[in-house]
């Protein structure tokens, strides 16, 4: 997608070999229209799949309003996102899988109420970031744990070389990036 | 806006007299369609101040996706969200303060970096829920510690018997609620 990574290169911060700082238009301040048109990328990417999308599940926090303009092209499916701590508002059966996230240093459950997953449920994964791959895996396991069928995982922007992509790939699962970022060099950033 | 009360009353799970569950359609699973009108309601209810609007400024995680349909229709201005916990990529200085979660019986930090606040910025604060007014009066803290003007403070549901609604508005703030709850009582969910 160019208009994305246009923008990644002008307002991406490269960071070391490992950080890329997007949160001028993704994960702090967003830009809303970029989001539609990224919103209107993924439908194009799974339009072989549209009419399968029964439910589009994500994680807090950075992922829900991709997610939510995700819906808004597949005719408004249910949007889910996984919680990371149980607020004890939830108490509701869950599924739950376990995820690290090497950029805060720490590990932590992420958990979607069992009501809100079904079996047989056509789900699409979303999320802002694929770096080693732990969030989406733990996303696709509440789908599996329910029964459900991942359609496919779509991603922002993908770090392929921290190995989450070719992991989840491995897996049999189809993974959707609209930017792969290669490498990270002398605050350079290099796309696949 | 009726349609947000009859869903309430419909999907609304009560708990005892001061939870009231929407997590059916507002901060678990999402109804982005919902979310779309409410993004319209609040262009009604503030447009007034439309041609004011610089930025939309509310709180992780549901905030979330109310704020960008929102941002949507004043004009597409940026959406930024404070965060709760500092990761280690957010290395700028931040605007923060504290906010007390009766819900899930924390304190925590919640901080905006400063370069996305701008001095004489029009801002509107949204976020889903106001029941104590603590959240809301933490970002109307960050936008004024920046300079800005908080044009009005938009809310989804106001749980106007917790007294937050009171306090932000004798503190000189517009608070604009689509659905007030009076009282939860024996599982009811009573409007004002």
């Amino acid at each position: 997608m160019d208009r994305l990574k246009k923008r990644i290169k002008a307002d991406g911060v490269a960071i070391g070999t490992e950080i890329l700082k997007v949160d001028s238009f993704l994960n702090h301040q967003i830009d809303v229209e970029l989001f539609e048109a990224i919103g209107g990328e993924f439908r194009r990417r799974f339009s072989d799949v549209a009419g399968k999308v029964d439910k589009i599940v994500t994680v807090e926090a950075s992922g829900i309003a991709v997610a939510c303009f995700v819906a808004s092209y597949f005719g408004y499916p249910p949007v889910v996102f996984a919680k990371k701590a149980k607020p004890n508002t939830m108490t509701d059966d869950s599924y739950s899988a376990e995820v690290r996230s090497f950029t805060k240093g720490t590990v932590s459950n992420i958990m979607i109420a069992k009501k809100f997953l079904n079996e047989g449920e056509g789900v699409l994964i979303i999320d802002d970031f694929l770096a080693h791959g732990l969030a989406a895996q733990g996303l696709a396991s509440l789908v599996k744990q329910a029964g459900g069928k991942v359609l496919g995982v779509g991603i922002v922007i993908e770090k392929s070389f921290q190995g989450g992509g070719e992991k989840l790939r491995e897996a049999g699962l189809r993974v959707e990036s609209l930017a792969v970022v290669e490498k990270i060099e002398d605050g350079n950033i290099i796309f696949a």
